[in-house]
This record gives C-alpha cells, sequence and structure tokens, in this order.
C-alpha cells in the first residue's frame, strides 16, 4: 500500500473489486450457460458495476480476525449476488420503479419484468448453493452453517426483506423517525453488518471480536444508508449514474428531510467515528476495514 | 391404516398436511410478526389449501431409509415454501398473469404486485434460514449441508427457475417436444424429486437408495405434470379451483397438445408404474411413496 491514505483504499478497492469480479465470473459463468436468457439477465445486473462493498467488508472481516480473502470468496461472492438479487427487485415498476441504476437501464427495461423477477430468484438461491457448496472447502462444518443461518435471517423477513416491505408500506405516507430508523437498519445495515459476522464467522472469530465486528457494521451500514439519502439530495447525477432529488418527488421519507442536511452529514460522521473506536483492539489487521469506514462516508456515489 | 388403499391414502395425506401445517404455523407466525403486511401475504399463500405433497414426499423418503418424519421436518417445510414462492412469483402479471388459484385471487391481487415480489422472495430466503437452523438437531452437518446444496441447486438456474426461464420464453413460441421436456422436468420435477432426495439424505440414506428415490422422483414428478396439463385441458374447474383451458387459450406448450390426451395419459401412467418399481426393495418402509405415486395421476386438482 502507498503512504496516502485515500491511495491506499483506492489501491485496495480496486485489487479486490477485481478479484471478486474474476470469482463471480467463474462461479456464474456466461458462455454455454442454459437457459442463456436467464443467465444473460442476471450477469447484466452482476456485472453492471458494482462497487463489492458487501465481499470486499466480508474478506477484510475475516482478515481482520487471522483468515483469508481466498478462503472465504464463495461466501463473498453469494452475499453479493444477494444484494444484486435486491437491486433487481426494488427497481421493479411495482417497487421503487427505476428505469436507471448506475447509468444503465435497470433490468426490467432490458430483460422485461418476468425474466427479472427470476433472474433476482436465481441469484438469491444460487447464494446458498454456492455458500453449502463451501462444505468441501477447509472450513469447519459448524461455523459454515451458522454463517448460513445468519445470512438467511439478515436477508429475510427479519432483516432486509422486512425492511423492504416497511419501504414500500410507507411510500406516500407520514412516517415517524423510528420507521425510518427501522427502514434503513433493516433494508441496509443488516446485510452489511452480516457479510462482517458471516466473513469473521468462517475464520474461526472468538465472540467477543465478532461482537466487535457487528458494531462496526451497525454504525458503518447505518452511515451508508445516511450518505445514500444525502446523496439523492445533493449528489451529481452524472457520477450516481441516475436521477437525484427522486426520493423528494416521490415523498420518500429521509434522514436528511427529518433532521436537515447539516444534521444528516453529522450524524453519518459520528457514525464512522464510533464503528472505527469499535477497532482499537484489531490492531494493523483492521486497517482496511478502518479505511472502508471513511469510504463510506467520502464517496460520491 | 385401513384395508382400502384409497381410504389408506387419504387418511395419510390428511394425518400428515395437518402435521406440515402445524409446523409451518410455527415456523412462520402470524400473531405479532412484524411487518405485519409481509407476513400477512406470506402466510395468505403459504396457508391457501397446498396439498403439501412436497413435505410429504421428503418425510416419506426420510421413512423409507429409516428415519423419522419428525426429524426432517423444518427441511419438508423448507421445501413447501420454496414451492409457495415460486406459485406467488409464477402468477404475476409479468409472469402467467393468473387471478386465481385453489379459488382465491392471487397473492397480488389481494396484496399488490411489490409486496407479492417480497413475500415470494421472503419465504425463499427464510427456507433456507429453517434449513440451516437444523445444525442443532441431531442431523450430520455434512448430511445437512449436503441438502441444502442440493436444494438451492434444485431450485435455482439450474432446475425450477430454469424451467420457469424457458417455459416464459417459449411462450406464443413453436417449441420441439424436448424444449416441453426440460421445462416439465425442471419447472416440476426437479424439486420433487429433491423433496425425496433431501429427506433420504438427512436421514443418512446409502447412496443406491438415493438412487432408487431418485428414479422414483423423475418419474412421478414427470407425471405430475403430465396430469397437471391434463387436468387443464379437462379438469373440473370447481374442483381445481382455477379456470381449465387456460393453456390453450394461451398457446402454451402442453404434453397433451403434442401427443395427444390418450397418449398423455398412457405415459402417466407408465411414469408411476416404472416409478414404483424402483421401490421394490425398500419392503414395506415405502407403502406409502407407493400410495403417493398412484395418488399422482388419481388426483384430480
Amino acid at each position: 500500500m502507498n503512504e496516502q491514505p485515500h491511495e491506499q483504499l483506492k489501491e485496495y478497492l480496486d485489487l479486490r473489486r477485481a478479484k471478486v469480479d474474476e470469482a463471480l465470473d467463474r462461479l456464474v459463468p456466461g458462455n454455454d450457460s442454459y437457459p442463456p436468457a436467464l443467465f444473460e439477465a442476471a450477469r447484466y445486473s452482476l456485472f453492471a458495476g458494482g462497487k463489492r462493498l458487501r465481499p470486499i467488508l466480508c474478506m477484510a472481516a475475516a482478515e481482520a480476525v487471522g483468515g483469508t480473502a481466498d478462503d472465504v470468496m464463495p461466501c463473498a461472492c453469494a452475499l453479493e449476488m444477494i444484494h444484486t438479487y435486491s437491486l433487481i427487485h426494488d427497481d421493479l415498476p411495482a417497487m421503487d420503479n427505476d428505469d436507471f441504476r448506475r447509468g444503465k437501464p435497470t433490468n426490467h427495461k432490458v430483460f422485461g419484468e418476468g425474466m427479472a423477477v427470476l433472474a433476482g430468484d436465481a441469484l438469491l438461491t444460487d447464494a446458498f448453493r454456492l455458500l453449502a457448496g463451501m462444505f468441501s472447502s477447509g472450513v469447519r462444518h459448524e461455523d459454515l452453517l451458522r454463517a448460513i443461518h445468519e445470512i438467511a435471517s439478515k436477508a429475510g423477513f427479519f432483516g432486509m426483506i422486512g425492511g423492504q416491505a416497511v419501504d414500500l408500506d410507507s411510500e406516500g405516507k407520514t412516517i415517524v423517525p423510528e420507521t425510518l430508523n427501522y427502514i434503513h437498519m433493516h433494508k441496509t445495515a443488516a446485510l452489511i453488518t452480516v457479510s462482517l459476522r458471516a466473513g469473521a464467522i468462517l475464520a474461526g472469530a472468538q465472540p467477543y471480536r465478532l461482537e466487535a465486528l457487528t458494531a462496526y457494521g451497525d454504525n458503518i451500514g447505518l452511515a451508508f444508508q445516511i450518505v445514500d439519502d444525502i446523496l439523492n439530495v445533493k449528489g451529481d447525477p452524472a457520477v450516481m449514474g441516475k436521477g437525484t432529488g427522486s426520493d423528494g418527488v416521490r415523498k420518500k421519507a429521509t434522514y436528511p428531510a427529518f433532521v436537515g442536511l447539516e444534521n444528516a452529514e453529522q450524524t453519518a460522521r459520528g457514525l464512522v467515528e464510533e464503528a472505527v473506536s469499535r477497532l482499537e483492539e484489531f490492531g494493523d489487521d483492521a486497517r482496511p476495514l478502518r479505511l472502508l469506514a471513511r469510504y463510506i462516508i467520502e464517496r460520491d456515489s
């Protein structure tokens, strides 16, 4: 790594992203895969320029507790597939009805709604195939089952989908700040936190370290969503790859709408500081996690 | 069991169905579950009068190889949740666009398309939570991971969703019999066969018995779909709970359309005979599986 934190982070993220992209390309192959339309639709969104934040957090957490990035790679990829499926389904006309994401037409605009639903379903299902398939790697079977159990919990009724359901139910209604907090913690933070936990569990982390990583994850997860809300208000559409201001038009409840832009930025910064403070006892092994926490609030897309 | 095969089967199915319903009610609870709309939508379809064929096959396979029904119950329920999610998504306007199923309005007609997509997603995800959660039961962890791996494989790209994608892609087109066979084997038979295999794997079945159950499953699975096609042509709408003749209206390729009604019925009977012949060496423990095979072609809905 170079000396400047910003350069260090960029280099680190680029290397990791390339590693994840290569693994995903191998695990969800394009050529000669049948049925072609289904694979094409799934791969369209899987390789649409995602930041690979969840897999990178998963690998960084494994390394922070003494494991290796390679050992948790299928899990890291599974988390990205779960994230991608949730974006495909969230963009559907019956949900957020978004035509663009990351500067490209959304999945259903290209492949039709039916195939978009199926591509999402297939990515979600295949994530669990990859996870269970790790039974022949060196990982302890009980740890693997615990990781699968946590990922399914935090992606389902009581996690990501629960958050999205409350979000869907709240559109156009006046909601209280507690409800917005529920949405953010479940829709976004749950999968971010479980990405860290799964990586650490598979690397055999001790309970007190898992706890610290959980606190780190919950804090950066909430900060991440607040920054999303802020970028929606004042981000550059060219950088974001989609229209900004859409939350306001749709009267979607956002953090800045409740507390004002400045307070929202202050809160996000405070959450990141809190997150980083939970990593103290990890030493140098958690350096990437510290850099990643700062990236959460400094990103522009 | 009584003496008449028909009565025996009815009693057996009723008892098993009640057992599965009770377990599902406990595993996907309604009261005080949050978010309420999501649970309500998921439970609406989960308790819409399904035959519970896949869980019953899973339990019967476990018993056929010396295990117990209770030990595989969470897996049996997970299979029903996967089946239910696939029905919710298949009924969506962008897919089969069905307004009724089992005599009730389909999920999206009651809860809206967005919530129907999410309810399906949540049932699929929660199925894997239930499966992984079996790590604290007596089952061998390696067997459990193998079962999860197989279920995810047969529900995903290379199984049920693959079949549905080809089906969706084929609507309104002229397809060859091989394509229809692919659709039937993947869309329907794959989950039926893996229901049997998962139950047997969790009960510690030997490889040669797994093989026999796989052949049994592939045969009754294909027979099941052919009977579905036949019922769609000549079934009683009042018994079916949905309009019949819809496949013809939609120009959907069906087995009877390719070979004629009589040949289709003959084929289904042949498949069931073949399935039953694979159970010879199981003795009395496979009696329910023999009865179930006959039920596949004798059912009227």
